[in-house]
C-alpha cells in the first residue's frame, strides 16, 4: 500500500467523508488503490506520496486547470502578490480590476460580486435574485451545490424516503424543512414542464446551467429568456462548469441568449479558489437591500490569478483548443469502443467529456478501467476534462494506452475473461445524478 | 483625491457596496478620504496606491494576521506550496495534518472540515449540527456571518418593518420568509432567557461566540453547558474572531467549557483563506448523511498557510503577546480619555479591542479620529486589533499621536473647536450590531 492510501486511512478517521470533496474521494476512482493525495503537479503530470509520476486524463482539479497545472506564469502572478502581500485592511485593486475584465466579457453585464467557492456563488446569487424579484420560489435545472436553498428541493417529495430524491445522491438531512416546495426541478429542454411550474408557482427566479449533457433543442433557452423577460422573472446562468470551456466567457455566448446574472468559478483562477457573480445592474443593486459580506472574499489571490488566467486564456485561444481535444477524444472514444465491440454512452461538452459503460456491470468495468490506467501511470477514468497541457503526443500515448485496456475490458464483457479474476480493488462509488 | 479614492469610484459603479466586506468599506473609516486599496504591506506597515506608507493601528485585515502582514515563514511555506502546485485531481496532505493538529489543540473534538470562509464554515456546521440533532431550531448569540440560516433571525420580529430587526444592520431581504422562527436569539449571560428559549422551542442547536464584549457572568458557559448535555443539544461555539487570541485554540479553553463544535477562522492562516469546523465524532459523523462538498475546499495553500502559522504561534506564544499588547491598549485609551475629560466606553477581548465616544456626536468624533490618524500617517479607528508586529517602539508613537489627536478631540468636544470648522469628510457610517 502506497503512502497515499496509508495516509487516506487516517484521514478517514478525522475528516468525515475522508475528503473535502465528494468527486474527489479515492472510492470514486479506485478504493484502495488509488493514489488520493499529491506531493508535485506540472502541466499534466502528478506526482503522487511516494514520488510516481502520473499523467492526469481524469479530471484535472475537477475542471479548475484548463491552462494546466502550475501554470508559470498564473504561478508568477501569484507569487508576486504573496511578495507584495495578499490581505490588509485596505482592500486590493485586483477585485476592481477583475470586475471590469468581466464586465467586458459579459457585455450585457454591469456588476459583479466575487466568493471563493461555486456553492458560495451560488448562495449570493439566489439571495440577490430573491432580494430582486421579492419571491423566494426559484426553478432550477442543474447542479448548483451543497447549500440548504438547493439541496431543500430534496424535501419536496412526500415522506422521509431518502430513495425518492428528486435529486439523487445529494442528502437533504439536516436542511431545515420548512424550505419544502420553495425550490421545483424542471428537466433540461422541457420547456411546457417548466411554464406549468411557472404557470402553477411565484417563481421569482429561474437557475439552471446552460448546458450540460445535451445541446438545447427546439429553442430551448429562447423560450426559457422570453419567459422570464415576460414574467418579470430573474435569470440565473450557473457557468462555474462550462464557462470558459467553449468561448471566453460563458457557454451562453455561443448560444446568443443573455441572462440577467451569470456564475464564474472552477477555471476562473486555473486553480486557484475564485468565483464570481456577474449580472444586470437592475437586479445586483439589490445586494444593497441585504447582508452578504466575508472577510475572505478580499484576499488578494483569487482576483489575482483571476486576471492573469483570463489574460492567458484569451492569448491561447484556451477554449478553442481544449474543445478541439475534448473532440478528439469523443471521436476516438467512439472509435475504440466500436471496435472493441463495447456499448458506451458519450455524454458531456468536449472540454468536459464522460462516458460510460452500458453494461449490467457498469461500474466494474469502470473500476477495471481506472485500475489499468493506474498501472501504466495515469490518473485515468470514464472522465476527460481537458486542458492546454494535453499535447498532441501526450493525447497520442493515451489513445493507445486506452485501447489496449478497452481491449481487455472487451474480453470481461464476452466472457472470455472473468473480471474478478483480474479486478483487484472494490467497485468504485458511484457519485450524484444531476437533472438531465 | 488619492488613486484609492477614484478606483474605489469606479469600484462603486461595478460592484454593489463597492467592496466584498462590509467592514472594509471606506465609509466605515473616512468617507472620500480613505486610501481604500493597498499595494503593499508588511509587518503592521500597508503601503496605498500612491506609494504612501501608514501604520495600521486598526482591523489589520479585520483580524486575520496576528502574526502581522507578509509574515516571511507563512509566506515562504505558501510559495513553495504555489512551487509543487496548490491544486490536483488527488488531494493535498496538508489538510490530513491540519486535521491532526487541529485535534491536538482540542483534545474534546475527534474530525475536522474546512472551508475557505467563516460564513461557510458556520453554514457547514449548522447543516451537520441539524443532521446530528435531527431538529432545525437553533438557538444562537453572537455574529455568525451572511448565510440563510442566521440572517433569517431578522423576520421573526412582526411586521415588514426593518427597523425592528434584531439584529439591526443585518437586512433579510432575499431570505426565505419560510425560515421564520428557526433561530432564536439570545442575549450573552441571560440563562434565564436561553432556557425559556429551550423550553418553548424545539431547540435541537445552541450556537454562540464564547464571549465578546464582556466576560462571562455567574457561571454562565458552564450552566450552558449543563443545560445542552442534560438536553441533549449540539452546543457550537463560534472561534472565528476568538480563537488564537487569548489560548493556542479556543477562547473557550480559557473557562474550561468544551463545546461539541468549535469554528475557526479569521487568523488561522495569517491572512491566507482557511477556516475550519471541529467537533466531536458523534456529531461530526453526521456530515455522511448529507452533502457538504465544495471544489475549491481541496485547494492547497489554505491548509499550507494555517499549519505554518500555528507552528509561529506556538513558538511565539503569539496569543500571550497580543493580549498584552491589548491589554496596553485598553489602559492608555483610558488615562489619555480620562486625562482629556473624554467619556468613551471600552469593549472586547483585549487582542481586539474597540471603544465608543459616549457623546451624541459619537460618530462625528470618530470620523474626526480617523482623518487625523490618517493625516499623520495612520489607518486608526476606535478599533485596534493587535498583532506581533506592533511593536514597543510603534506602540509608544501610536499612543503619543492617539493621545495628540484626543487632546484636539477634546477641544470639540467643550466647545473650544467646532467639530465642523476641522472635520474635511462625511461623517463615517455605522456598521451592524451584535447582541451583546
Amino acid at each position: 500500500m502506497g503512502r497515499g492510501q496509508e495516509l487516506y486511512k487516517r484521514a478517514k478517521e478525522i475528516i468525515p467523508g475522508g475528503t473535502m470533496l465528494l468527486s474527489k474521494r479515492p472510492e470514486m476512482f479506485l478504493p484502495n488503490g488509488w493514489p488520493s493525495y499529491y506531493s508535485k503537479t506540472k502541466g499534466c503530470y502528478v506526482w503522487d506520496l511516494d514520488g510516481k509520476k502520473y499523467t492526469d486524463v481524469s479530471i484535472m482539479g475537477i475542471g479548475t486547470n484548463t491552462l494546466g497545472y502550475s501554470n508559470p506564469e498564473v504561478d508568477n502572478a501569484v507569487s508576486n502578490c504573496i511578495k507584495n502581500g495578499n490581505m490588509s485592511t485596505l482592500n486590493c485593486p485586483e477585485e476592481v480590476l477583475l470586475a471590469e475584465k468581466l464586465i467586458h466579457i459579459n457585455p450585457w453585464a454591469d456588476m459583479v460580486r466575487y466568493a471563493r467557492s461555486g456553492g458560495e456563488a451560488n448562495a449570493i446569487a439566489v439571495r440577490i435574485a430573491r432580494a430582486a424579484s421579492g419571491k423566494d420560489k426559484i426553478a432550477i435545472c442543474g447542479y448548483h451545490g451543497w447549500h440548504d436553498w438547493y439541496l431543500s428541493v430534496n424535501h419536496n417529495s412526500e415522506g422521509d424516503n431518502l430513495n425518492e430524491h428528486l435529486l439523487p445522491g445529494l442528502d437533504p438531512n439536516g436542511v431545515p424543512k420548512k424550505l419544502k416546495n420553495t425550490i421545483f426541478p424542471f428537466e433540461y429542454n422541457n420547456y411546457d414542464q417548466l411554464l406549468s411550474i411557472v404557470d402553477e408557482h411565484e417563481i421569482g427566479t429561474i437557475k439552471m446551467e446552460v448546458i450540460r449533457n445535451s445541446p438545447p433543442k427546439s429553442d430551448f433557452l429562447r423560450k426559457v429568456r422570453t419567459l422570464t423577460t415576460k414574467r418579470n422573472i430573474v435569470l440565473i446562468f450557473d457557468e462555474c462548469s462550462s464557462g470558459f470551456r467553449e468561448t471566453f466567457g460563458g457557454i451562453h455566448q455561443k448560444y446568443n441568449i443573455e441572462p440577467d446574472m451569470a456564475m464564474y468559478g472552477k477555471t476562473l483562477g486555473n486553480g486557484y479558489a475564485i468565483t464570481a457573480v456577474v449580472g444586470k445592474r437592475s437586479v445586483m443593486e439589490s445586494a444593497q437591500k441585504t447582508f452578504i459580506s466575508s472577510t475572505f472574499w478580499t484576499e488578494r489571490i483569487g482576483p489575482t490569478a483571476a486576471l492573469k488566467s483570463l489574460e492567458i486564456m484569451e492569448k491561447e485561444k484556451s477554449w478553442e483548443r481544449i474543445t478541439e481535444i475534448g473532440s478528439q477524444i469523443q471521436k476516438n472514444w467512439k472509435i475504440i469502443a466500436k471496435k472493441n465491440n463495447i456499448d458506451i454512452t458519450i455524454k458531456g461538452i468536449p472540454a468536459l467529456s464522460t462516458f460510460s459503460f452500458n453494461h449490467e456491470n457498469s461500474l466494474e468495468l469502470k473500476t477495471l478501467l481506472t485500475q489499468e490506467f493506474l498501472k501504466r501511470n495515469y490518473l485515468g477514468s470514464t472522465t476527460f476534462y481537458s486542458s492546454l497541457a494535453h499535447n498532441d503526443s501526450i493525447m497520442k500515448k493515451y489513445f493507445e494506452v486506452f485501447e489496449e485496456i478497452m481491449f481487455n475490458i472487451s474480453k470481461c464483457i464476452n466472457g472470455d475473461i472473468e473480471i474478478d479474476e483480474i479486478l483487484k480493488h472494490p467497485v468504485c462509488h458511484s457519485g450524484f445524478k444531476r437533472l438531465n
